[in-house]
């Protein structure tokens, strides 16, 4: 672990009640003290080509989930719940005339305007590496004090996230365990993830988004039910994804992508942590695998491009999954 | 023209300055009285699945802008410019400790959220059916009385914009004069299209997305340049690309897609009602075509995915386009 | 009553379950065809001056809560939550350089500024005339088809409410009971407002402030309590005070104003549209009340101005109260 | 002139100029360490009740500006501008049905909602002291390190402003020289204030709100105009009113109080900081005075309470002027 600026110290005095050895620090790329992308450098433009060469679009599924008002979303530290209102409707623009168009211009042309704003963090989405680090510094060691502006991180922002055109492969826990779906609040563990994918006979290939389905996505109309007590992805499962599977990026179809509470001690979100800052894995959130789980679609192309917000730490997308004509090995 | 219901009348005055007989009428969808989705009915499982065997995806093009505070977008009518705030910062949460978990928990878990809030028809999006209308109807004959809610409209919302995966092409007028961008409130005409397609040796296929390119892209981070005169498509082309070429969507690298001012009398967007309440063909906006037209690749493969904003009028989402290996015809 | 107007029935088909000759209908104003303030045009320059001329000015009492993200507010119709951000911070100004004043100036002129978005009803506020009609009309007969816009009201909005400098009254009805607070959806009726006035010694004159008090801002800080169950006036106290007392405008300490469940079929909020559609009354809600009735101050000068929020249906304000020399009879 | 802290040096290197002594630092307050009020503390209950006893409450006037979609507002730094939108409606709430009472109830009962964002600092409003610090600080030395959180400052926040209730004066800088208002870029000096308070023939006492009318009101309702090249206060007006006239709280008609450009290098707001950052004096900012001018009313009883939004830098207000029945003095 690397030692602290001792200039640094001073500010962000950070008291470890084990010891600094211990301590996790953000990790260093291994593409460049520059780069901001972590492991959404694997993907090549030769494997794109050759995974998309095996795809059948006769049937393609959508995995995300409406925005509506009182939908899910996170709550518990006060961000804004999605809101959506219209701004034109053509019987107000027949009383506000705010073109200036006149009443019989605006009776005929019947127009229509509205306007959204949500935590970019609302519906399907991905995670940029900017939303959790650790130690006031972001994966590849990009300092807050330094990069982070009042319109967000000028570093490993949403958009820089390119377009995510890989293999994609879903682990369904619930029905390798002979459930609709997981109990509130289970964690899921590595030995559940090999479990399932050896019941599925999938493999994760270097370079995977993999999908965890915990069944949550079943509640998603009941927006209470949904976010409270989720279940979600425990460390080991995450470490095995990581480090000895070599997936990409990780996902799943509840609120937060791990269980709570957290199992280590000074860190209420180690799970989102040990990915985002110390891998460069993004994480995605609440998406939609119940038709690809009904199907037993295991495999196949994820292909999602999210909205390039400047400086954001996550961002929504609409990712579709394409089967493969092969399993992609 | 079919008569007015007398009752509504009462309400929603009509009076034409010309002869009621030619007054335009929203369109009725071939697709049944309950269609929602006009001519995105054109896909098809088999034409999807032809069109995507013939794709080469090593390169893949993004056709989406940036989103950024003081970014172009619509402003005439008072509409939402587009905002994007912070909600949690690391040094933040030490300070606030929303989350109760300590300051020394808060310095090492460093956690960055954010907002963002915009006008539907900000940055690259494709406005729904429901954006403009006619007599207070929209396509297909559903009305605001009935069916335009507080939450938007409960017909022909951008939750029901399916995944766009249709054969592409980009028709670079500036290209096709040796211009680099065509000059400040240019109308696009029907003759500028097809001098445009031939010099290009491309075809407009039945149900394609037809990208036409202004060059105004080029002025995207100037939003004043941008945003004002900007040269547009005219009547003609719009009626010559729906009719007779028979594009299932059309879009634009400009802020409005259609020229201003408008050319008929009584009617401020008469290409906007023409194309969503005639005829059932939605539009995009501010699609960033520059990459394909300084590649040349006039014909490929439209991948697109709208986040399903329930009730909206138009949605925004960063399209891709995946050159063919060969023409698609 | 007056008769339906025999073409908005096409629209507006409202079915009575009673016969018409009892439904409802909004109120004439006194003050002509063209009034939008009811009843506060009762306030005149000579009562005010007289009114005012009997204060002591030595203690003010504050009758406005604080704005918080995570208050209290309306939220089971969807209604925006009150959000605070920051848009600019002293580190942030430093990294964004928005303003290009370069990065010694910025670290040497510490920049904070914020923002913030509510529901028009939250916080102490005021409502508006136009907050709840009857049968497509407010109070007076403007109706919506012809008078509300994308932008509010162009009738009875907020912008035309005057700084509102009254007598004010404060009826204390937990304390008249000798209990700290009333239960939970305690309705409170004539009855009750006439016993606490008698206990008090409190008269209520033509064109007073009436406040009542239900204890329950004891809970303002403690939101799910606050907002659920609460206590409120029944149909019989806003008669009394509406009808008898001769009240200019009603208020209380709660969210709602009113109790709840209705007490009459067919109006799920019978309170307010007697009260503002009806008579013309605006409604006070969230009124912090507890200061003034530690200190048994029952009678006192009502001071405050609302924001001008053109076309709101309410507007936030601060109240101030302060003491009469006099009890102002 | 305190010594920087050594260590705050390392993230927070202020390179002057000029030479370290003269660079200017937050100023102390003199009502202790823990104040966060600065010059508020002048109002004592004694004052205000002798006051408030010469007050002629026959005529009141509005010192507040309207809010409305497209007003003006400071926008250089990409700040939300004014939004107001209607979340429930008549029609709407028939559509929607959102609080499930059936179309009959819906149609009888018409409900109007509303909601509206804003920077804190748009329309009539108060600038706290936070608003702007130097050197990281704000008035009386509280650090943006500690003491700014995601949901604003924990010190000196808009909550914390009192209700204002002190004499006020008015400075007619434009009809003491004859002027309808004054030219584009006009700043004002301590020469000019001394010289229309002569004319005047009004003196500032201690503890005094002092306005200092423009005349950019006039162009309120054309924001372009009202925004651009606005006249404002120089330093040595600000000094004078400040350190010799004792005044409690400045206030001006236009945007930004001040004259742009700044006269010192090194700050491009030298007299905000001036005022809130060194004195501890609060600043507001559109005014309207054009009815106090025009009736002469010169000194007056100022009475404004700002909304208690917690942690904010500003907040609106809508003060009111109450003629004295002789100068206060």
């Amino acid at each position: 672990m690397k030692l602290f600026n001792p200039i640094l110290l001073g500010l962000i005095v950070y008291c470890s009640a084990t010891s600094a050895t211990t301590t996790p620090d953000v990790g260093n790329s291994p593409w460049g003290k520059n780069d901001e992308l972590g492991r959404l450098n694997m993907m090549t433009a030769e494997g794109r080509a050759t995974l998309m060469a095996n795809t059948d679009w006769q049937q393609v599924y959508d995995l995300a989930v409406d925005y509506y008002v009182g939908m899910p979303s996170w709550q518990a530290a006060g961000d804004p719940h999605y809101q959506f209102w219209m701004t034109h409707t053509p019987n107000g623009a027949i009383v506000d005339n705010v073109l200036q168009q006149g009443t019989a211009v605006n009776q005929h042309v019947s127009y229509s305007g509205s306007a959204f704003s949500m935590y970019t963090h609302t519906g399907t989405h991905i995670d940029a590496l900017s939303h959790f680090g650790l130690n006031g510094k972001i994966y590849n060691h990009f300092s807050a004090v330094t990069h982070l502006g009042d319109k967000g991180w000028q570093k490993a922002g949403a958009e820089t996230l390119p377009p995510i055109i890989a293999r994609g492969v879903l682990v369904d826990i619930p029905a390798s365990k002979s459930l609709t779906q997981l109990p509130d609040n289970y964690r899921i563990s590595a030995e559940d993830i090999k479990t399932a994918l050896a019941k599925q006979n999938t493999r994760v290939l270097n370079g995977d988004v993999v999908l965890i389905r915990t069944g949550r996505m079943r509640q998603f109309e009941q927006p209470s039910v949904y976010m409270n007590n989720a279940p979600g992805l425990g460390m080991s499962a995450a470490k095995y994804l990581a480090e000895e599977a070599g997936a990409m990026v990780l996902g799943a179809d509840n609120l937060s992508f791990e269980a709570f509470p957290a199992e280590i001690n000074g860190n209420y979100v180690p799970v989102h942590t040990y990915l985002l800052a110390q891998k460069g894995i993004p994480i995605i959130e609440l998406a939609y695998l119940e038709e690809l789980a009904k199907d037993k679609v295991y495999e196949f192309a994820f292909v999602a491009a999210s909205l390039k917000l400047r400086g954001a730490d996550a961002s929504p997308f609409r990712p579709i999954a394409v089967p493969l004509t092969h399993s992609g090995e």
